[in-house]
């Protein structure tokens, strides 16, 4: 019966932490998945909240409100504004109708910043305490029946005007005299961030600085949230996953997303390439006569972009995560260009070496290796310097490098590689 | 004077953060580095914690035994440890011996842990309960002259064996009455790890359980010390940086790395890629005399292995990538690959067609355009497979995926591409 299968699986995901359910969920097939949701009936609000998102939004479509109601509601708002700030319209408004005033207010009001903003994923639950208070003021605070929230790290002290000018760790104020003011105890490390800063830059300042808890203020400079560094951890997870997938032209997407959904993900990626991989051949179409004079240019020239290619990634690659972790600034970018031109300058003498012996040995002819030898450090030359300075420009262009980085690079270690090597082949061999 | 100059730089230096200077130092081109050092004598124990590994080594270099001693003085046993675990054994030796006698234990334990290990990450500094204590007793304890590490969130419940059993936040101890006993605030989301698991599963777990900090045991089940959030953040952030630059075959590579040093990181791999390269050229080798009946064959022929290059980097990322979230197991690895193989399939008909009209259109041969199209979707269902495929299976040989899956990926595509193209055109054209 459903109602004893429903009874069973109760038993079994039970004890089960509601990360492993969501990634049990995930792993399903679509068929099974569907059939354990409906007969289970069980998925709450941390089951979802851990789901990828487009698993989420099928779940989500198919819960009545009152259903919806019942799983939002032993959320914190963070995680509210987490569930529904890319769910469409008439989704976000079913979850919103179920929130009582105040935690749907806030909830409106994260969802009124912009997109991967600190007030997006700041937690409005805060302990906070005047600057003037005693160590014995904040412990009977504490210990009133105030509501706090389920994880906290630090007091925030706030002064008359609401501005946060501190913390103090709970640890400190367990182990301080009552008598103690709270701002002879507050951190070194505080720092404070505005409601519109870029999550990325939070989740960069939380790794940097070691922050554990940090606070959010409005345009008046006014307390009113705290991004935790289990926030920050996820923020930064999710930069990191972006920055891999961006670099291999994969968009978002995840294992559950469908066949269509992924053809599409990665299709843009492809077109972009080809119009890279037509630029090349061009190249190649103006030297047709000359590969026709000599085969083995057509054996060897691959080679030569290829090895560009890979050079290029390896630049570009260390650049872009160069300019994520602000390593790479306008102070040490002439040094990296010239670094890079060095390592390819390097590189490529020595992958000339063996190339040209190669060349000259497979095809018996000195000439086909000295051409090939001097088109792969041309080519890896350029490939140190595209691979630096394309990311640099796209930075400041506002375009982010690890997304459009690959197909410049490579557009141009294709087109330099065949034209240093058939253009060499052309004048010195023919 | 120097006198002066060093007066100078501490005043300039003193409110900026650690992580700060360290950055600062790294951006500046090694003459003044080495000046600024020499002049200003400040660098500390957390500056050094803070720097690049090529650097520290650089940096302890230069210091004498008491300068040494001076800068690891104020530093936690796990700081020290992840000063000295990659210095070479005379650095090592220095360091330690200006520890005092249980410092220099706990290191030494640390560092008799493998590399990358749970043991070589924790903190031995804890501060921990037995688990039939009440919220009095452990907020006495705490209040008492016990030495407590600066920053801690969990209380550890410890049984009379050692064994941690649970913990507690120092919020739920603030905020509940004195006579409540710890076990029963104890939270849901404890786990430990042994002294031996790998950092990175740690850091994985931390990211999937939201977990603030965790108890490490020995052997025997006994507490040995602790890993907080904040340290999981930082080797989550190794973990992927270390991926991002592995997928592009960079070694473990800084900016502030030397020229010599960052060609001998990246040749391994571009000697990887030339072998690649080179057995790509030796396909198109067998097929010299198709090419001789039709140069447009070489024009064509980078399309068709870059599209499938491409293609196979987008299948290897998701892969590599999902296998480091445990998203990718063995119970849906099949539906993966078929979710690829349609994915290239699909994929492959639309750029079948585009690219079937534009060879078709430009060499004015409807044939040539039909060959192009076929070799392509072959191609990229190829991709498909050997994207995820490859992977998989280096994850099974224990070997990283993330390291050594693009050559062999690259390898396919290319030798599958080649073939396909000119051997259907050997075959249908000529």
């Amino acid at each position: 019966t459903s109602a004893g299968d429903r009874g069973a699986i109760e038993q079994l995901l039970d004890p089960i932490h509601p990360a492993d359910i969501a990634h049990l969920i995930e792993q399903l097939p679509p068929r099974d998945r569907t059939a354990l949701i409906e007969v289970w009936k069980g998925v709450d609000g941390e089951i979802l909240s851990e789901l990828d998102e487009g698993l989420r939004e099928e779940i989500i479509d198919t819960m009545a409100p009152a259903e919806l109601a019942e799983v939002v509601r032993d959320l914190e708002s963070d995680d509210v504004v987490d569930l529904v700030e890319y769910l469409d319209e008439d989704q976000q408004e079913a979850v919103l109708d179920v929130l009582d005033g105040a935690e749907r207010l806030a909830v409106e009001k994260a969802l009124s910043y912009p997109e991967e903003s600190a007030g997006r994923h700041m937690q409005v639950e805060v302990v906070r305490a005047p600057d003037h208070w005693t160590v014995g003021e904040a412990i009977d605070f504490l210990r009133s029946d105030v509501e706090l929230p389920d994880q906290f790290y630090h007091v925030i002290l706030i002064d008359a005007r609401l501005k946060p000018v501190g913390y103090v760790t709970l640890g400190r104020i367990l182990s301080a005299r009552r008598g103690q003011k709270l701002t002879d105890l507050a951190e070194e490390s505080f720092r404070s961030f505005h409601v519109e800063d870029p999550a990325a830059d939070v989740a960069h300042a939380f790794n940097h600085y070691h922050l554990i808890s940090a606070p959010v203020v409005d345009d008046d400079d006014r307390l009113v949230g705290i991004i935790t560094i289990d926030d920050a951890m996820t923020l930064l997870d999710e930069e990191h996953e972006e920055d891999i997938l961006r670099l291999a032209g994969v968009g978002e997407g995840s294992l559950s997303d469908t066949v269509l959904e992924t053809t599409k993900q990665r299709l843009p990626w492809l077109a972009v390439n080809l119009v890279t991989a037509i630029l090349a051949s061009m190249v190649i179409g103006l030297f047709e006569t000359t590969i026709s004079g000599l085969v083995a240019l057509a054996v060897l020239m691959p080679i030569v972009a290829s090895m560009g290619g890979n050079a290029g990634t390896q630049s570009l690659t260390v650049a872009v995560r160069a300019i994520a972790t602000r390593d790479l600034t306008g102070s040490n970018v002439w040094r990296v260009i010239r670094r890079e031109l060095a390592v390819g300058l390097f590189n490529g003498l020595v992958f000339a070496v063996l190339m040209g012996t190669v060349g000259w040995v497979w095809f018996g002819m000195p000439m086909l290796g000295v051409v090939l030898a001097v088109a792969m450090v041309i080519n890896l030359v350029v490939a140190g310097l595209a691979g630096t300075v394309v990311p640099v420009i796209l930075e400041k262009l506002g375009v982010d490098p690890a997304l459009a980085s690959g197909a410049f690079v490579t557009t141009v270690t294709d087109v330099v590689g065949f034209f240093a090597f058939l253009g060499l082949a052309a004048v010195m061999i023919l």
